[in-house]
């Protein structure tokens, strides 16, 4: 598959750089976690049990017509294309691994993934592209109404949805923001916001996961209990703390605008320069240079480029993405030299 | 004055990146030291003496036919415009500061350069392109052979000729050559190499003279003592070393691209990209990406760019010509923004 090809068909709706507040706000996410009573769950299942479960969510979704969603059996993808789907943020790393009975289903634009026997039996995902929790939220809910008319979910009473995981008992909602914030970096203002946040309740992880370093100045921000708070308590405050967020951001723009101007135009434009030319670059510092270079797009310094381009190459440099692109397995080495081929092929097109 | 004026009249010769083995050898330089007979050197004379000094030289000069050279006088000309001429390697840097009775005559395309009470009465200077030292001293013979018909030159049977510094008496040639050994560096075989210059008699000094430190892994190697050696000796054995050092810079070149080719190519087109996107850059730090870039011509990793304007670059990028090409004095870091423009005007032009 060629880049052309990648791009042409990449259907991933939240890496478009747009939705609101998207100078900002690369993402929004609402997960829920779900188990069907009487199951047990995956990680005390066996084969047979699996599979019971993957029918019958195959067969439940399958039988509604509100929305289409395609099945993806996992066992039968390759390990490339399951880390595709990973760096597109469709499944989690974990359900990418070796297993069972795993499976996933897609929407048209990748907005919607439900996988079957992740860590719980169905993990309803909805991703999209900008500050949208309340309309992410409105799609999951509807997905989980759906589910639910045809499946008896573990739910009691007094914990509310049971999770094979202590923190996703209760709403088993998680909500997260994927935020742009490279100028707060620049004023060595991240880690007093970073633990303001911490403080209210919430969690921060780079773009890449819970082990990843935070990179290119991109943080995912997400409830961290969801026992205790009802759904709409928990997706208030993170998008009243995202909106304080993109306050704060902004404002630090707006400071390096005006007394840091030349050395904010000239590291963008570096950064932009070595995009261009380089003959290898790392994943690292790919984050790093286009992270630089959103942000001059996002400041109007850079204004020949689309910021689609840029919120795609983001995704596009990942290993499983540049070896898919190139139809074959590669070296760290090899792959650093066609990161910046494709880098710079996609800023030509 | 504009950059399109400044390139279009510059006819500075040896800045032109042409010349026998220019990958390597950027000029080569013979200035000799003549004193006029029973007048007082300089730097002991009052201003009626070097008037008179002055006076005669001019007399001679104008008087002969054979080579047609304009006259300046330093007292006249602006100190930005005397910059110039330091910068493009015609006058010394002492010679450009305040004095009685300084004078340059230049040859059109700025070949030729005889500087008049500069240390000595008279420094005959002819600096061409490439390494071709019996050229460029046979014609600063028959200049010198030109002047000595006309005047009598401070001479003795036992240390030939006389000079206000004793490092200059003798032949009172001094022979150089300026080098580009990028790849000596990046190997770490520069010390080594300079070590074993200066134990053949040769002095090693940065592209801009005496005190400026090396800088874009340029060198000028130049005979240390005229004193002692015949005008043939120095020139043969600077020729000689030449030639090994040319040799020893093409074998690093062949290494780097045999052993470290993805780094070299990585680090010139890195260059590259800096040159013409950097929104500021400072004077050592473009000389250190204009000689990458040279590099990167010389091997073939880049090339579309013509080697003559990396040449130029070198000597436009300086703060006189960048302050004369924008009309005005600039502070320091002004001109590091007017340098990048002038870069990346002229890589586009």
């Amino acid at each position: 598959m060629s880049l052309k090809d990648i791009i042409n068909n990449n259907v991933t709706h939240w890496i478009s750089g747009e939705g609101p507040d998207n100078e900002i706000v690369l993402s929004s996410r609402i997960r829920l976690a779900r188990n069907i009573e009487d199951e047990p769950y995956p990680n005390q299942a066996s084969k047979e049990e699996k599979q019971s479960v993957s029918k019958r969510v195959i067969e439940a979704i399958s039988s509604q017509k509100q929305l289409k969603l395609h099945y993806i059996n996992l066992a039968d993808m390759p390990e490339l294309e399951r880390d595709l789907l990973v760096e597109k943020h469709l499944i989690s790393p974990v359900h990418a691994r070796e297993g069972y009975e795993k499976g996933v289903f897609l929407d048209d634009n990748e907005r919607i993934s439900v996988m079957i026997n992740e860590e719980d039996h169905i993990r309803i995902q909805v991703l999209t592209p900008g500050l949208q929790l309340d309309e992410t939220w409105e799609l999951a809910s509807e997905l989980d109404d759906l589910l639910e008319r045809k499946l008896d979910f573990a739910f009691s009473e007094k914990w509310g949805y049971l999770s094979s995981c202590p923190t996703n008992v209760g709403t088993g909602l998680r909500a997260s923001v994927m935020v742009h914030l490279p100028a707060l970096s620049l004023t060595n203002n991240i880690g007093k916001m970073l633990t303001a946040v911490s403080k209210l309740g919430l969690t921060v992880r780079g773009i890449y996961g819970e082990g990843s370093e935070s990179n290119g100045s991109i943080y995912q921000i997400s409830n961290q209990v969801t026992l205790g708070h009802s759904e709409r308590d928990i997706i208030d405050n993170l998008n009243s703390v995202s909106k304080q967020i993109i306050g704060q951001e902004k404002q630090a723009r707006q400071y390096l605008l005006q007394e840091k101007e030349s050395e904010v135009i000239d590291r963008i434009r570096r950064s932009f320069g070595i995009l261009n030319f380089a003959y290898k670059i790392s994943s690292d510092e790919a984050m790093k240079l286009i992270s630089n270079v959103k942000l001059g797009i996002d400041m109007g310094i850079i204004d020949n480029v689309d910021k689609k381009v840029l919120s795609e190459l983001m995704v596009l440099t990942r290993p499983a993405h540049i070896q898919k692109i190139n139809g074959k397995e590669l070296s760290i080495s090899e792959r650093d030299i066609k990161r910046s081929e494709l880098i710079q092929t996609r800023l030509k097109m």
